[in-house]
């Protein structure tokens, strides 16, 4: 009944310490002193090991230690063994962090006025109150809920796009392929907080850009793959696009020739938008054993069909 | 009956046009067209007029068209002139937005990121999960307390200090000169929003800064003689503050060879945080004026022996 840990061996010992404390009697050991492979019920892990049920041929559940999986390949993964996504609630307060001052960035032109401080010259740009300014997140699972349902009590006009339909208090939520078009037209400040699946990979492009309001801007926070980064560069040089917020990126750390370091109106981060915190995470996964024990749905575990 | 307008001429004409619709019977005037200075018993301005009490002899109000009024020399204006802060909720709206981009900039060590993206080399910095970032704000008026709760959504520590002993739910309140140092060792970010008298003129300085714990953040959004500006330099080059972000300074702008502007960790903005809306400056000053004929106390109203 072990579980096994292979992710940030560092993170891995503040788990190791949790475990210790919240469930003295379950064995937890960290990759990859793995120790009796056929032990192990449990793996949560950032990458799984390579030919992953021949080295755990009893594996039940994977855990991601992140909120996508979509660093897993499932293909390798028999469906009898169940894939959790990490739904603790420090990655919605990090992400959350991340995004309003992103948003607040751009809507208070501090793009500008960086560039104006290094120049040493104030060119005051007119205040623009929030009822005026647009936000659209893509993605409405728990960080796209929360982001939004902060940033709403800013004032911000606020609407969400999802695959399938949602109801949430305050936001105008867009559902499907056909609405995109709609949502995007109504939206100066585009967030991207969507899983990576084979629908969403190479999603904003030349097409989703050219839908948005002249002086739009874009942020991202979701995968690097769900951007084509090219077309992203043309919407900013062309001017169609305001300034881009990007913590993600493909590959991850760019090159050091790639234009994005130097664009005046990128501002790169290295994917820290949110992190899961090992305090609350371990509370999660202990949760989700009962529920497995107890035969019971774990929270965050995905549809394999979906793949989210 | 008349009121007359003094400040940014654009804005005037927003004015002008408010009042035009709001209260067509009302003689509104834009300085320097003032017409029989007798008639003008209103004054709107962000500076008064010279010799204020020869020009405009039947003056009953001042109303400011900025948050402050440190800007007037009240030892011109006689003790029966009023003289009315601009207290219109648009003021608070982009404060609010102004310091919680700040706090989050700090927070999330924007500062060392926006570094690296120069150097195109990412260093991965801990994450501090915002209940252990205490951020405390000096001034618990209008500002500071609609400042306060908003970061305090985000699950920061929060806490105010100010001369006089406020009540306000989830914020520790501080009160008093006597009580400031004990405010000042339980604060990693320091929000200056207090209102500019005799009393706050230079009291940021060394002593302020060294009662700081090693590491807090400053964040100046009050006024620029708040502060001892070597002191605050001295503080960061030393690395017992780690970064500052000024919107106001003394003088504004500052020298072209003021360190201040290519400073590593001083992010500045040319005084912008917040600005009164014409359209909701307007209601607040009609609702003030029937209030001044009814005899009754008018909003943001100043005590002319504290000076605010």
């Amino acid at each position: 009944m072990t579980i096994l840990y292979k992710a940030d061996p560092e993170r891995g010992r503040q788990w190791a310490q949790r475990f210790a404390q919240k469930a003295p009697d379950l064995p937890f050991r960290l990759w990859p002193d793995i120790g009796d492979p056929a032990a192990v019920r449990y793996l949560a892990a950032w990458q799984p090991p390579a030919d992953i049920m021949q080295t755990l041929p009893n594996l039940k559940v994977i855990f991601s230690v992140g909120a996508g999986i979509d660093q897993f390949d499932l293909s390798s993964v028999p469906p009898h063994v169940a894939v959790v996504r990490m739904t603790e609630p420090g990655i919605a307060e990090g992400m959350v962090e991340y995004v309003t001052q992103a948003v607040l960035t751009i809507h208070r032109d501090l793009f500008d006025y960086a560039m104006q401080q290094r120049e040493r010259v104030w060119r005051e740009r007119p205040v623009r109150a929030a009822s005026t300014r647009r936000i659209g997140v893509l993605g409405l699972g728990m960080l796209g809920t929360a982001v939004l349902s902060t940033l709403r009590l800013f004032g911000f006009p606020c609407a969400g796009w999802s695959r399938s339909p949602h109801e949430i208090e305050g936001i105008e939520c867009y559902a499907g392929i056909e609405s995109l078009d709609a949502f995007l037209a109504r939206t100066d400040i585009l967030v991207c907080l969507l899983p990576l699946t084979d629908a969403t990979r190479g999603l904003i492009g030349k097409r989703v850009f050219g839908a948005l309001p002249e002086g739009a801007s874009f942020i991202n926070a979701g995968r690097g793959p769900h951007v084509i980064q090219q077309d992203l560069l043309d919407a900013l040089d062309s001017g169609h696009l305001h300034a881009a917020i990007l913590d993600v990126t493909e590959p991850e750390p760019l090159p050091p020739t790639h234009p994005f370091w130097t664009h005046p109106r990128v501002r790169l981060t290295p994917h820290i938008a949110s992190a899961t915190r090992p305090e609350t995470a371990v509370d999660v996964v202990l949760e989700n054993l009962r529920r497995h024990r107890a035969g019971e749905r774990m929270i965050g575990e995905i549809d394999r069909t979906r793949g989210y």
